[in-house]
Protein backbone atom coordinates (compact mmCIF):
# COMPACT_ATOMS: atom_id res chain seq x y z
CA UNK A 1 0.00 0.00 0.00
CA UNK A 2 1.66 3.22 -0.76
CA UNK A 3 1.30 6.58 1.02
CA UNK A 4 0.39 10.33 0.45
CA UNK A 5 4.08 11.47 1.16
CA UNK A 6 6.96 12.31 -0.60
CA UNK A 7 9.74 14.85 -1.16
CA UNK A 8 12.83 15.30 1.26
CA UNK A 9 12.13 13.75 4.33
CA UNK A 10 14.15 13.35 7.84
CA UNK A 11 14.19 10.72 10.50
CA UNK A 12 15.53 10.71 13.64
CA UNK A 13 16.64 7.52 15.50
CA UNK A 14 16.67 5.59 13.01
CA UNK A 15 18.83 2.23 13.50
CA UNK A 16 16.12 0.26 15.91
CA UNK A 17 12.74 0.08 16.66
CA UNK A 18 9.85 2.45 15.34
CA UNK A 19 12.58 4.15 13.93
CA UNK A 20 13.87 1.99 11.60
CA UNK A 21 10.10 0.75 10.30
CA UNK A 22 9.56 3.92 9.40
CA UNK A 23 12.40 4.25 6.85
CA UNK A 24 11.66 1.27 5.89
CA UNK A 25 8.21 1.59 5.13
CA UNK A 26 8.61 5.11 3.94
CA UNK A 27 11.60 3.35 1.37
CA UNK A 28 8.91 0.85 0.06
CA UNK A 29 5.88 3.04 0.45
CA UNK A 30 6.71 6.72 -1.40
CA UNK A 31 7.99 7.15 -5.30
CA UNK A 32 10.97 7.81 -6.61
CA UNK A 33 11.04 11.75 -6.23
CA UNK A 34 11.22 10.61 -2.20
CA UNK A 35 14.75 10.77 -0.36
CA UNK A 36 15.18 9.49 3.04
CA UNK A 37 17.75 11.27 5.39
CA UNK A 38 18.11 8.30 8.15
CA UNK A 39 19.97 9.94 11.38
CA UNK A 40 21.33 7.94 14.03
CA UNK A 41 24.06 8.50 16.49
CA UNK A 42 27.07 5.97 14.60
CA UNK A 43 25.80 4.86 11.02
CA UNK A 44 29.40 3.30 10.90
CA UNK A 45 28.87 0.83 13.86
CA UNK A 46 27.86 -2.31 14.67
CA UNK A 47 23.91 -0.71 16.37
CA UNK A 48 23.29 0.52 12.94
CA UNK A 49 23.38 -2.97 11.11
CA UNK A 50 19.86 -3.65 10.22
CA UNK A 51 19.86 0.10 9.27
CA UNK A 52 22.51 -0.36 6.27
CA UNK A 53 20.87 -3.26 5.43
CA UNK A 54 17.93 -1.41 4.96
CA UNK A 55 19.55 1.70 2.75
CA UNK A 56 21.14 -1.27 0.83
CA UNK A 57 17.76 -3.12 -0.23
CA UNK A 58 17.16 0.63 -1.72
CA UNK A 59 20.11 2.27 -3.43
CA UNK A 60 20.02 5.78 -3.25
CA UNK A 61 16.69 5.99 -1.26
CA UNK A 62 18.18 6.67 2.00
CA UNK A 63 20.97 8.36 2.96
CA UNK A 64 22.31 7.88 6.51
CA UNK A 65 23.36 10.74 8.64
CA UNK A 66 24.89 10.91 11.77
CA UNK A 67 23.99 13.34 15.01
CA UNK A 68 22.99 13.02 18.68
CA UNK A 69 20.20 14.74 19.18
CA UNK A 70 21.41 15.58 22.86
CA UNK A 71 24.93 17.07 21.27
CA UNK A 72 24.00 20.45 19.53
CA UNK A 73 27.55 20.55 17.54
CA UNK A 74 26.90 17.05 15.98
CA UNK A 75 23.55 18.91 15.07
CA UNK A 76 24.64 21.86 13.33
CA UNK A 77 27.30 19.77 11.67
CA UNK A 78 24.46 17.29 10.07
CA UNK A 79 22.75 20.32 9.28
CA UNK A 80 25.66 21.54 6.89
CA UNK A 81 25.92 17.75 5.43
CA UNK A 82 21.96 17.51 4.69
CA UNK A 83 21.87 21.44 3.19
CA UNK A 84 24.20 20.78 0.66
CA UNK A 85 22.34 17.56 -0.27
CA UNK A 86 19.07 18.96 -0.62
CA UNK A 87 19.88 22.66 -2.58
CA UNK A 88 16.80 24.46 -3.56
CA UNK A 89 13.75 21.62 -2.67
CA UNK A 90 14.35 22.01 1.36
CA UNK A 91 12.80 19.99 3.79
CA UNK A 92 9.54 18.88 3.76
CA UNK A 93 8.97 16.55 6.59
CA UNK A 94 11.07 16.14 9.82
CA UNK A 95 10.07 13.23 12.35
CA UNK A 96 11.42 14.04 15.91
CA UNK A 97 11.59 9.87 17.23
CA UNK A 98 14.92 9.81 18.86
CA UNK A 99 13.85 9.56 22.78
CA UNK A 100 14.89 7.87 25.85
CA UNK A 101 13.18 6.58 28.76
CA UNK A 102 15.13 6.62 32.87
CA UNK A 103 15.07 4.96 34.88
CA UNK A 104 13.97 1.49 33.41
CA UNK A 105 10.21 0.46 34.02
CA UNK A 106 8.27 1.13 36.52
CA UNK A 107 10.22 4.03 37.21
CA UNK A 108 9.37 5.33 40.65
CA UNK A 109 9.79 7.89 42.50
CA UNK A 110 12.31 6.35 44.74
CA UNK A 111 14.48 5.14 42.04
CA UNK A 112 14.47 8.26 39.91
CA UNK A 113 17.64 10.63 39.99
CA UNK A 114 17.44 14.36 38.89
CA UNK A 115 20.24 13.15 36.31
CA UNK A 116 17.18 11.17 35.07
CA UNK A 117 15.45 14.20 34.88
CA UNK A 118 17.94 15.89 33.08
CA UNK A 119 19.21 13.37 30.86
CA UNK A 120 15.66 12.60 29.13
CA UNK A 121 14.48 15.90 29.17
CA UNK A 122 17.90 17.21 27.05
CA UNK A 123 17.24 14.27 24.27
CA UNK A 124 13.14 14.44 24.47
CA UNK A 125 12.65 18.14 24.32
CA UNK A 126 16.08 19.85 24.00
CA UNK A 127 16.69 17.70 21.09
CA UNK A 128 13.54 18.16 18.91
CA UNK A 129 13.77 21.82 20.16
CA UNK A 130 17.61 22.45 18.85
CA UNK A 131 17.14 20.67 15.82
CA UNK A 132 13.73 21.78 14.82
CA UNK A 133 15.32 25.86 14.92
CA UNK A 134 18.51 24.22 13.36
CA UNK A 135 16.69 22.84 10.37
CA UNK A 136 13.43 25.49 10.04
CA UNK A 137 15.41 26.91 7.17
CA UNK A 138 15.35 24.00 5.28
CA UNK A 139 11.58 23.69 6.04
CA UNK A 140 11.00 26.86 5.43
CA UNK A 141 12.51 26.69 1.69
CA UNK A 142 10.31 23.70 1.18
CA UNK A 143 7.05 25.66 2.36
CA UNK A 144 7.89 28.12 -0.25
CA UNK A 145 8.71 25.87 -2.81
CA UNK A 146 5.31 24.29 -3.31
CA UNK A 147 2.61 27.40 -3.98
CA UNK A 148 -0.37 25.88 -2.02
CA UNK A 149 -1.47 29.17 -0.60
CA UNK A 150 -2.47 28.17 3.36
CA UNK A 151 -2.63 24.58 2.93
CA UNK A 152 -0.50 22.40 4.78
CA UNK A 153 0.15 19.03 4.69
CA UNK A 154 3.24 16.59 5.37
CA UNK A 155 4.12 16.97 1.19
CA UNK A 156 4.63 20.39 1.56
CA UNK A 157 6.51 21.16 5.32
CA UNK A 158 5.63 19.19 8.29
CA UNK A 159 7.17 18.22 12.07
CA UNK A 160 6.28 15.12 13.78
CA UNK A 161 6.98 15.07 17.02
CA UNK A 162 6.82 11.54 18.62
CA UNK A 163 5.05 11.71 21.78
CA UNK A 164 3.12 9.00 23.82
CA UNK A 165 -0.53 8.91 25.42
CA UNK A 166 1.59 8.81 28.61
CA UNK A 167 2.42 12.54 28.35
CA UNK A 168 -1.51 13.33 28.88
CA UNK A 169 -2.00 14.92 32.06
CA UNK A 170 -5.67 14.69 31.43
CA UNK A 171 -5.07 10.23 31.35
CA UNK A 172 -2.29 10.80 34.01
CA UNK A 173 -4.42 9.22 36.77
CA UNK A 174 -5.51 6.14 34.73
CA UNK A 175 -2.01 5.56 33.47
CA UNK A 176 0.15 5.93 35.87
CA UNK A 177 -0.03 2.95 37.97
CA UNK A 178 1.01 1.28 35.00
CA UNK A 179 4.25 2.86 34.16
CA UNK A 180 5.06 5.51 36.88
CA UNK A 181 8.50 7.10 34.44
CA UNK A 182 8.82 10.38 35.95
CA UNK A 183 11.06 11.65 34.01
CA UNK A 184 9.28 10.29 30.82
CA UNK A 185 6.24 11.45 31.61
CA UNK A 186 7.11 15.56 32.46
CA UNK A 187 9.34 15.32 29.20
CA UNK A 188 6.81 14.33 26.37
CA UNK A 189 4.21 16.28 28.45
CA UNK A 190 6.92 19.14 27.80
CA UNK A 191 6.87 17.68 24.19
CA UNK A 192 3.26 18.38 23.96
CA UNK A 193 3.28 21.84 24.64
CA UNK A 194 6.65 22.24 22.30
CA UNK A 195 4.11 20.43 19.65
CA UNK A 196 1.65 23.44 20.37
CA UNK A 197 3.98 25.87 20.42
CA UNK A 198 5.66 25.36 17.28
CA UNK A 199 2.41 24.92 15.56
CA UNK A 200 1.50 28.73 16.38
CA UNK A 201 4.71 30.02 15.66
CA UNK A 202 5.27 27.99 12.18
CA UNK A 203 1.90 28.34 11.03
CA UNK A 204 2.96 31.81 9.20
CA UNK A 205 5.39 29.92 7.72
CA UNK A 206 3.22 27.07 6.03
CA UNK A 207 4.64 24.40 8.16
CA UNK A 208 2.02 22.20 10.04
CA UNK A 209 3.11 20.73 13.53
CA UNK A 210 1.59 17.64 14.85
CA UNK A 211 2.25 14.95 17.44
CA UNK A 212 1.71 11.66 17.40
CA UNK A 213 1.39 8.51 19.46
CA UNK A 214 2.63 5.25 17.81
CA UNK A 215 0.75 3.27 20.68
CA UNK A 216 2.34 0.64 22.76
CA UNK A 217 4.77 -1.24 20.41
CA UNK A 218 7.44 -3.72 20.83
CA UNK A 219 10.69 -2.21 20.59
CA UNK A 220 13.57 -2.31 23.22
CA UNK A 221 11.67 1.01 24.34
CA UNK A 222 7.98 -0.29 24.26
CA UNK A 223 9.29 -4.17 25.81
CA UNK A 224 8.03 -7.53 24.75
CA UNK A 225 4.87 -7.38 26.03
CA UNK A 226 3.56 -4.96 24.03
CA UNK A 227 0.48 -5.66 21.80
CA UNK A 228 1.59 -3.90 18.54
CA UNK A 229 4.68 -4.88 16.49
CA UNK A 230 6.35 -1.85 14.69
CA UNK A 231 5.22 -2.95 11.49
CA UNK A 232 1.61 -1.83 12.17
CA UNK A 233 1.75 1.46 14.27
CA UNK A 234 3.96 2.65 11.46
CA UNK A 235 1.80 1.94 8.84
CA UNK A 236 -1.09 3.46 10.99
CA UNK A 237 1.09 6.62 11.47
CA UNK A 238 2.15 6.84 7.64
CA UNK A 239 -1.84 6.72 6.94
CA UNK A 240 -2.46 9.42 9.56
CA UNK A 241 0.45 11.69 8.51
CA UNK A 242 -0.46 11.27 4.63
CA UNK A 243 -4.28 12.88 5.31
CA UNK A 244 -3.01 15.51 8.22
CA UNK A 245 -4.18 19.23 6.80
CA UNK A 246 -4.60 22.53 8.92
CA UNK A 247 -6.95 21.47 11.01
CA UNK A 248 -4.38 18.56 12.77
CA UNK A 249 -1.55 21.41 13.71
CA UNK A 250 -1.17 22.12 17.24
CA UNK A 251 -2.53 18.35 17.75
CA UNK A 252 -1.55 14.34 19.52
CA UNK A 253 -3.04 12.20 17.66
CA UNK A 254 -2.74 8.10 17.58
CA UNK A 255 -1.16 5.88 15.26
CA UNK A 256 -5.01 5.82 14.41
CA UNK A 257 -6.36 8.62 13.55
CA UNK A 258 -7.57 9.38 16.93
CA UNK A 259 -7.23 12.85 19.02
CA UNK A 260 -5.25 12.18 22.60
CA UNK A 261 -6.58 14.93 24.94
CA UNK A 262 -3.50 16.80 26.48
CA UNK B 1 -9.30 38.07 56.85
CA UNK B 2 -7.98 34.83 58.64
CA UNK B 3 -7.04 31.73 56.45
CA UNK B 4 -7.76 28.10 57.09
CA UNK B 5 -4.37 26.55 57.03
CA UNK B 6 -1.71 25.37 60.08
CA UNK B 7 0.94 23.47 60.86
CA UNK B 8 4.61 23.82 59.16
CA UNK B 9 4.69 25.05 56.29
CA UNK B 10 7.71 26.00 53.72
CA UNK B 11 7.75 28.00 50.74
CA UNK B 12 10.55 28.35 48.34
CA UNK B 13 12.01 31.84 46.58
CA UNK B 14 10.48 34.25 49.67
CA UNK B 15 12.90 36.35 48.91
CA UNK B 16 10.56 38.43 46.52
CA UNK B 17 7.54 38.30 44.38
CA UNK B 18 4.54 36.31 45.34
CA UNK B 19 7.18 34.29 47.36
CA UNK B 20 7.83 36.82 49.84
CA UNK B 21 4.11 37.65 49.54
CA UNK B 22 2.57 33.97 50.72
CA UNK B 23 5.14 34.25 53.60
CA UNK B 24 3.63 38.12 54.55
CA UNK B 25 0.16 36.61 54.40
CA UNK B 26 0.61 33.54 55.91
CA UNK B 27 2.33 34.94 59.18
CA UNK B 28 -0.54 38.06 59.31
CA UNK B 29 -3.18 35.24 58.93
CA UNK B 30 -2.36 31.80 61.19
CA UNK B 31 -2.61 31.19 64.32
CA UNK B 32 0.40 30.35 66.74
CA UNK B 33 0.60 27.05 65.72
CA UNK B 34 1.80 27.33 62.69
CA UNK B 35 5.77 28.11 61.41
CA UNK B 36 6.63 28.99 58.25
CA UNK B 37 9.99 28.11 56.90
CA UNK B 38 11.06 30.35 54.55
CA UNK B 39 13.64 29.36 51.84
CA UNK B 40 15.70 31.13 49.56
CA UNK B 41 19.06 31.25 47.79
CA UNK B 42 20.72 34.18 49.97
CA UNK B 43 18.82 34.83 53.37
CA UNK B 44 22.28 36.37 55.09
CA UNK B 45 22.23 38.48 51.03
CA UNK B 46 21.23 42.25 50.58
CA UNK B 47 18.39 40.06 48.32
CA UNK B 48 17.01 38.70 51.38
CA UNK B 49 16.27 41.89 53.17
CA UNK B 50 12.86 42.49 52.83
CA UNK B 51 12.18 38.65 53.85
CA UNK B 52 14.18 39.51 57.14
CA UNK B 53 12.17 42.61 57.52
CA UNK B 54 8.46 40.84 57.38
CA UNK B 55 10.56 37.77 59.47
CA UNK B 56 11.55 40.58 62.26
CA UNK B 57 7.71 41.75 62.64
CA UNK B 58 6.67 38.12 63.33
CA UNK B 59 9.34 37.09 66.15
CA UNK B 60 9.94 33.06 66.24
CA UNK B 61 7.18 32.84 63.50
CA UNK B 62 9.28 32.63 60.22
CA UNK B 63 12.18 30.52 59.88
CA UNK B 64 14.64 31.67 56.80
CA UNK B 65 15.64 28.44 55.17
CA UNK B 66 19.14 28.59 52.99
CA UNK B 67 19.29 26.76 49.89
CA UNK B 68 19.14 26.57 45.61
CA UNK B 69 16.68 24.43 44.36
CA UNK B 70 18.43 24.04 41.59
CA UNK B 71 21.43 22.46 44.03
CA UNK B 72 20.83 19.09 45.65
CA UNK B 73 22.98 19.62 48.08
CA UNK B 74 21.83 22.71 49.55
CA UNK B 75 18.42 20.77 49.52
CA UNK B 76 19.95 17.86 51.35
CA UNK B 77 21.42 20.43 53.57
CA UNK B 78 18.23 22.42 54.42
CA UNK B 79 16.17 18.72 54.75
CA UNK B 80 18.45 18.07 57.40
CA UNK B 81 18.64 21.44 59.41
CA UNK B 82 14.51 21.74 58.60
CA UNK B 83 13.83 17.57 60.36
CA UNK B 84 15.87 18.68 63.25
CA UNK B 85 13.34 22.16 63.93
CA UNK B 86 10.28 19.81 63.51
CA UNK B 87 10.58 16.82 65.13
CA UNK B 88 7.86 14.30 65.29
CA UNK B 89 4.82 17.18 63.62
CA UNK B 90 6.39 16.65 60.03
CA UNK B 91 5.68 19.49 57.26
CA UNK B 92 1.89 20.02 56.52
CA UNK B 93 2.31 22.27 53.62
CA UNK B 94 5.26 22.66 51.11
CA UNK B 95 4.73 25.08 48.58
CA UNK B 96 7.22 24.93 45.28
CA UNK B 97 7.31 29.10 43.99
CA UNK B 98 10.40 29.30 42.95
CA UNK B 99 11.19 29.62 39.23
CA UNK B 100 13.19 31.26 36.46
CA UNK B 101 11.44 32.77 33.13
CA UNK B 102 14.66 32.97 30.21
CA UNK B 103 15.21 34.20 28.18
CA UNK B 104 13.39 37.63 29.12
CA UNK B 105 10.32 37.93 27.35
CA UNK B 106 8.77 37.58 24.62
CA UNK B 107 11.69 34.80 24.32
CA UNK B 108 11.05 34.13 20.87
CA UNK B 109 12.13 30.65 19.46
CA UNK B 110 15.46 32.41 17.88
CA UNK B 111 16.15 34.18 21.42
CA UNK B 112 15.97 30.64 22.83
CA UNK B 113 19.26 28.52 23.59
CA UNK B 114 19.42 24.61 24.35
CA UNK B 115 20.78 26.00 27.76
CA UNK B 116 17.56 28.38 28.40
CA UNK B 117 15.65 25.26 28.02
CA UNK B 118 17.70 23.13 30.41
CA UNK B 119 18.31 25.97 33.28
CA UNK B 120 14.86 26.53 33.31
CA UNK B 121 13.74 23.13 33.38
CA UNK B 122 16.46 22.41 36.16
CA UNK B 123 14.98 25.13 38.62
CA UNK B 124 11.04 24.65 37.68
CA UNK B 125 10.81 20.83 37.07
CA UNK B 126 13.96 18.91 38.56
CA UNK B 127 13.93 21.37 41.66
CA UNK B 128 10.57 21.10 42.81
CA UNK B 129 11.23 17.08 42.12
CA UNK B 130 14.18 16.74 44.14
CA UNK B 131 12.47 19.16 46.63
CA UNK B 132 9.67 16.58 46.92
CA UNK B 133 11.63 13.66 47.09
CA UNK B 134 13.93 14.59 49.60
CA UNK B 135 11.24 16.27 52.06
CA UNK B 136 8.46 13.44 51.43
CA UNK B 137 9.35 11.67 54.44
CA UNK B 138 8.21 14.73 56.64
CA UNK B 139 5.11 15.01 54.73
CA UNK B 140 4.25 11.44 54.98
CA UNK B 141 5.21 12.38 59.43
CA UNK B 142 2.80 15.37 58.81
CA UNK B 143 -0.22 12.73 57.25
CA UNK B 144 -0.04 10.18 59.69
CA UNK B 145 0.08 12.35 62.52
CA UNK B 146 -3.44 13.79 61.67
CA UNK B 147 -5.82 10.55 62.06
CA UNK B 148 -8.21 12.38 59.52
CA UNK B 149 -8.78 9.03 57.44
CA UNK B 150 -8.79 9.05 53.43
CA UNK B 151 -9.41 13.05 54.20
CA UNK B 152 -6.54 15.18 52.39
CA UNK B 153 -6.03 18.76 53.15
CA UNK B 154 -3.60 21.71 53.35
CA UNK B 155 -3.74 20.77 56.79
CA UNK B 156 -3.01 17.63 56.89
CA UNK B 157 -0.21 17.36 54.31
CA UNK B 158 0.20 18.59 51.02
CA UNK B 159 1.89 20.36 47.99
CA UNK B 160 1.32 23.10 46.11
CA UNK B 161 2.74 23.62 42.96
CA UNK B 162 3.71 27.05 41.41
CA UNK B 163 2.03 26.66 37.92
CA UNK B 164 1.00 29.00 34.84
CA UNK B 165 -2.07 29.41 32.79
CA UNK B 166 0.63 29.11 30.10
CA UNK B 167 1.11 26.26 31.22
CA UNK B 168 -2.05 24.85 29.53
CA UNK B 169 -1.28 23.53 25.98
CA UNK B 170 -5.23 23.32 25.16
CA UNK B 171 -4.86 27.57 25.97
CA UNK B 172 -1.64 27.60 24.10
CA UNK B 173 -3.10 29.01 20.53
CA UNK B 174 -4.71 31.39 22.67
CA UNK B 175 -2.08 32.65 24.84
CA UNK B 176 1.02 31.81 22.53
CA UNK B 177 1.73 35.01 20.79
CA UNK B 178 1.37 37.26 23.84
CA UNK B 179 4.19 35.68 25.44
CA UNK B 180 6.23 32.67 23.54
CA UNK B 181 8.71 32.05 26.44
CA UNK B 182 9.17 28.35 24.57
CA UNK B 183 11.53 27.44 28.24
CA UNK B 184 9.00 28.70 30.77
CA UNK B 185 6.06 27.02 28.53
CA UNK B 186 7.58 23.52 28.68
CA UNK B 187 9.05 23.37 31.49
CA UNK B 188 5.38 24.19 33.53
CA UNK B 189 3.64 22.09 31.15
CA UNK B 190 5.72 19.19 32.64
CA UNK B 191 5.33 20.58 36.16
CA UNK B 192 1.59 20.23 35.37
CA UNK B 193 2.20 16.24 34.53
CA UNK B 194 4.64 16.03 37.98
CA UNK B 195 1.67 17.34 39.92
CA UNK B 196 -0.63 14.95 38.73
CA UNK B 197 1.67 12.18 38.80
CA UNK B 198 2.65 13.13 42.43
CA UNK B 199 -0.94 13.92 43.24
CA UNK B 200 -1.79 9.73 41.90
CA UNK B 201 1.86 8.76 43.60
CA UNK B 202 0.90 10.38 47.61
CA UNK B 203 -2.46 9.68 47.63
CA UNK B 204 -2.30 6.38 49.27
CA UNK B 205 -0.08 8.44 51.55
CA UNK B 206 -3.04 10.80 52.38
CA UNK B 207 -0.77 13.67 50.57
CA UNK B 208 -2.96 16.56 48.47
CA UNK B 209 -1.18 17.78 45.64
CA UNK B 210 -2.77 20.42 43.41
CA UNK B 211 -0.88 23.15 41.13
CA UNK B 212 -2.15 27.00 41.84
CA UNK B 213 -1.31 29.82 38.89
CA UNK B 214 -1.48 33.02 40.57
CA UNK B 215 -2.63 34.77 37.75
CA UNK B 216 -0.94 37.96 36.02
CA UNK B 217 0.98 39.23 38.90
CA UNK B 218 3.18 42.52 39.18
CA UNK B 219 6.71 41.09 40.03
CA UNK B 220 9.72 40.84 38.92
CA UNK B 221 8.75 38.07 36.84
CA UNK B 222 5.16 39.59 35.62
CA UNK B 223 6.51 43.11 35.33
CA UNK B 224 4.71 46.19 35.27
CA UNK B 225 2.00 45.91 33.14
CA UNK B 226 0.18 42.95 35.02
CA UNK B 227 -3.16 43.90 36.23
CA UNK B 228 -3.26 41.93 39.97
CA UNK B 229 -0.90 43.14 42.88
CA UNK B 230 0.63 39.98 44.65
CA UNK B 231 -1.62 41.06 47.67
CA UNK B 232 -4.63 39.93 45.65
CA UNK B 233 -3.25 37.34 44.13
CA UNK B 234 -1.65 35.53 47.37
CA UNK B 235 -5.10 36.35 49.42
CA UNK B 236 -7.12 34.38 46.75
CA UNK B 237 -4.76 31.80 46.68
CA UNK B 238 -4.43 31.03 50.33
CA UNK B 239 -8.09 30.92 50.14
CA UNK B 240 -7.87 28.43 48.02
CA UNK B 241 -5.64 26.62 49.34
CA UNK B 242 -8.09 26.82 52.46
CA UNK B 243 -10.39 24.45 50.83
CA UNK B 244 -9.05 22.30 48.65
CA UNK B 245 -9.73 18.45 49.51
CA UNK B 246 -9.60 14.99 48.01
CA UNK B 247 -11.32 16.41 44.88
CA UNK B 248 -8.78 18.91 44.43
CA UNK B 249 -6.40 16.81 44.04
CA UNK B 250 -4.61 15.88 40.38
CA UNK B 251 -5.95 19.25 39.31
CA UNK B 252 -4.50 23.28 37.59
CA UNK B 253 -6.34 25.64 39.77
CA UNK B 254 -6.30 29.03 39.43
CA UNK B 255 -6.13 31.60 42.16
CA UNK B 256 -9.81 32.33 42.26
CA UNK B 257 -10.32 28.65 42.28
CA UNK B 258 -11.67 27.93 38.62
CA UNK B 259 -9.74 24.95 36.77
CA UNK B 260 -7.91 25.61 34.15
CA UNK B 261 -8.00 22.69 31.56
CA UNK B 262 -4.32 21.18 31.14
N1 LIG C 1 7.61 1.71 21.94
C1 LIG C 1 6.53 2.24 22.46
O1 LIG C 1 5.63 1.55 22.99
C2 LIG C 1 6.33 3.73 22.42
C3 LIG C 1 5.14 4.23 22.97
C4 LIG C 1 4.91 5.60 22.95
C5 LIG C 1 5.84 6.44 22.36
N2 LIG C 1 7.00 5.93 21.84
C6 LIG C 1 7.94 6.89 21.25
O2 LIG C 1 8.31 6.46 19.95
C7 LIG C 1 9.65 6.87 19.65
C8 LIG C 1 10.49 5.68 19.22
O3 LIG C 1 10.49 4.76 20.30
P1 LIG C 1 11.03 3.25 20.16
O4 LIG C 1 10.06 2.39 20.86
O5 LIG C 1 11.42 2.97 18.77
O6 LIG C 1 12.34 3.39 21.10
P2 LIG C 1 13.70 2.55 21.08
O7 LIG C 1 13.45 1.18 20.56
O8 LIG C 1 14.29 2.70 22.43
O9 LIG C 1 14.58 3.37 20.00
C9 LIG C 1 14.96 4.68 20.33
C10 LIG C 1 15.75 5.26 19.18
O10 LIG C 1 16.13 6.60 19.54
C11 LIG C 1 17.52 6.72 19.39
N3 LIG C 1 18.09 7.71 20.29
C12 LIG C 1 17.94 7.81 21.63
N4 LIG C 1 18.65 8.85 22.11
C13 LIG C 1 19.24 9.42 21.04
C14 LIG C 1 20.10 10.55 20.87
N5 LIG C 1 20.49 11.30 21.91
N6 LIG C 1 20.53 10.85 19.62
C15 LIG C 1 20.14 10.12 18.56
N7 LIG C 1 19.33 9.05 18.66
C16 LIG C 1 18.90 8.71 19.88
C17 LIG C 1 18.08 5.33 19.66
O11 LIG C 1 19.40 5.23 19.15
P3 LIG C 1 20.58 4.37 19.91
O12 LIG C 1 20.46 2.96 19.41
O13 LIG C 1 21.83 5.08 19.51
O14 LIG C 1 20.31 4.44 21.40
C18 LIG C 1 17.05 4.49 18.92
O15 LIG C 1 17.32 4.51 17.53
C19 LIG C 1 10.16 7.55 20.92
O16 LIG C 1 9.98 8.95 20.79
C20 LIG C 1 9.25 7.02 22.00
O17 LIG C 1 9.14 7.89 23.10
C21 LIG C 1 7.27 4.60 21.87
N1 LIG D 1 4.20 36.88 38.24
C1 LIG D 1 3.34 36.27 37.44
O1 LIG D 1 2.58 36.93 36.70
C2 LIG D 1 3.23 34.78 37.44
C3 LIG D 1 2.26 34.20 36.60
C4 LIG D 1 2.13 32.83 36.58
C5 LIG D 1 2.93 32.05 37.40
N2 LIG D 1 3.88 32.62 38.19
C6 LIG D 1 4.68 31.72 39.04
O2 LIG D 1 4.65 32.17 40.37
C7 LIG D 1 5.89 31.83 41.02
C8 LIG D 1 6.51 33.07 41.65
O3 LIG D 1 6.72 34.01 40.62
P1 LIG D 1 7.12 35.55 40.88
O4 LIG D 1 6.31 36.34 39.95
O5 LIG D 1 7.09 35.84 42.31
O6 LIG D 1 8.63 35.51 40.32
P2 LIG D 1 9.88 36.41 40.71
O7 LIG D 1 9.42 37.76 41.12
O8 LIG D 1 10.81 36.33 39.56
O9 LIG D 1 10.48 35.64 41.98
C9 LIG D 1 11.02 34.36 41.79
C10 LIG D 1 11.51 33.83 43.10
O10 LIG D 1 12.05 32.53 42.88
C11 LIG D 1 13.37 32.49 43.39
N3 LIG D 1 14.21 31.54 42.69
C12 LIG D 1 14.45 31.45 41.36
N4 LIG D 1 15.31 30.46 41.11
C13 LIG D 1 15.63 29.91 42.31
C14 LIG D 1 16.48 28.86 42.71
N5 LIG D 1 17.19 28.13 41.82
N6 LIG D 1 16.57 28.56 44.02
C15 LIG D 1 15.86 29.25 44.93
N7 LIG D 1 15.05 30.26 44.61
C16 LIG D 1 14.94 30.59 43.31
C17 LIG D 1 13.89 33.91 43.26
O11 LIG D 1 15.02 34.10 44.10
P3 LIG D 1 16.29 35.03 43.67
O12 LIG D 1 15.95 36.43 44.14
O13 LIG D 1 17.42 34.41 44.42
O14 LIG D 1 16.42 34.96 42.19
C18 LIG D 1 12.65 34.68 43.69
O15 LIG D 1 12.53 34.66 45.09
C19 LIG D 1 6.77 31.19 39.94
O16 LIG D 1 6.65 29.79 40.03
C20 LIG D 1 6.15 31.69 38.67
O17 LIG D 1 6.41 30.81 37.59
C21 LIG D 1 4.05 33.97 38.23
Amino acid sequence: MSVNLKGNILVTGTNRGIGLELVKQLAEKTGPETQIYASCRDPEGTRAEALRNVANRFPGKITPIKFDTADEDSISAAFQAVSQKLGAAGLNLLINNAAINKPSAPGSLSATRKQDMMEVYETNVAGPFILTKVFLPLLQKAANTRDEGDDMSCRRSAIINMSTVFASVKKCPETFHMAQMYPYRTSKAALNMLTCCQAEDFRRHGILVTAIHPGWVQTEMGGEQAPLMPQDSVAGMLRVMSTLSNKHSGLLLDWEGNTIPW
